[in-house]
């Protein structure tokens, strides 16, 4: 409708709750919006990437980061930094993109005090047993791990409640479908709207 | 997931700028809601029906519901009386039905005092020309009563900001498809979802 701001879209869950598996379609259905890409200081699992999932850094070199103030959050979780780098995002919503990020609880508190207008939305398992069972069931961590992040996905589901939007995964495709009326509905919020309601109705 | 109540879904926006055609298919798509139907003491248009997209009572009959509190709003709008009845909504929303209220601004914002789950959308016209030329293009009324009704919809306009949601009526299958998103997306909200949430974290 007009040359505007992209959306900052921040988008958590427990770690097994299909977060990434249901932002996929929607990330390829919209060229719009982009995944921000965290950097971080845990060891990339097999098969990741660096810069694909994650940036992989030095414990140094995270900090340098923060020193120059160049991310626009961080949390230390299970004992590793994670952060979002600042310019990427910044620019892309500028630009009119809109920005996924894909961040811990913690982070995305701190982005809801300098990013009010975000949309924050939170992946909820239909149970806590089937969150159990799909980490369980991923076999690539050894026990402890699991049950540290068992622990963790926990105190994260608690924080639930601080989000603008549940999306409930409990079938893949219906969880996908709300996934997109949530992001298309957000921009339909009156906030968003102020200037074409001042527009139409002077 | 879960046996739960139906949502009331307070849809408004000025004369003309198409809230029927957009919410039609979206009732066809969807038979878990149902359109309230109002009751009004103006005469009925041509091809209109008593009990379909009105209940045509009279000012004596209107003033015995009002007495018996029998209507959950109602408003004077352009000298006529325009009311929800009270006991289909309460029915079919504790049923699990979703129910529609298509509504004047001043009979919404009443609803938002006694119903503060209820979702509140209003339809924009993309620009007030295109409404004026919509209202004008109709020519079922003199130039007076569409004079009267054009003031009436920029009165209207200004409460738009009071709603939770804006549709853009800019192009019919757009508009209607942010419809669809907002009313699944409404359902997301947070505060629909704390049994959910304390269940999964408890």
């Amino acid at each position: 409708m007009m040359n505007k701001k992209g959306m900052l879209i921040v988008y958590s869950g427990p770690s097994g709750v299909g977060k990434g598996t249901l932002m996929a379609p929607y990330l390829k259905a919209h060229p719009e919006a982009v995944l921000s890409v965290s950097m971080t200081t845990r060891a990339p699992r097999p098969g990741e990437t660096d810069g694909v999932a994650y940036y992989f850094v030095t414990r140094e070199r995270f900090e340098q980061e923060i020193a120059q103030n160049g991310l626009l959050e961080y949390a230390q979780y299970s004992g590793n930094y994670y952060g979002t780098p600042r310019a990427m995002v910044e620019e892309r919503i500028a630009q009119g993109q809109d920005v996924v990020l894909e961040i811990e609880v913690q982070g995305a508190m701190k982005i809801k005090k300098t990013f009010p207008d975000a949309v924050f939305i939170f992946v909820l398992p239909p149970s806590f047993e089937v969150l159990e069972q799909r980490l369980t069931g991923r076999g690539t961590e050894p026990p402890e791990v699991v049950a540290k992040r068992l622990a963790a996905a926990k105190a994260e589901l608690h924080s639930a409640s601080l989000y603008d939007y549940i999306i409930v995964n409990d079938e893949v495709g219906r969880a996908g479908e709300r996934l997109e009326a949530v992001i298309c509905a957000a921009k339909c919020q009156t906030k968003y709207m102020k200037n074409l309601i001042d527009k139409v109705s002077e």
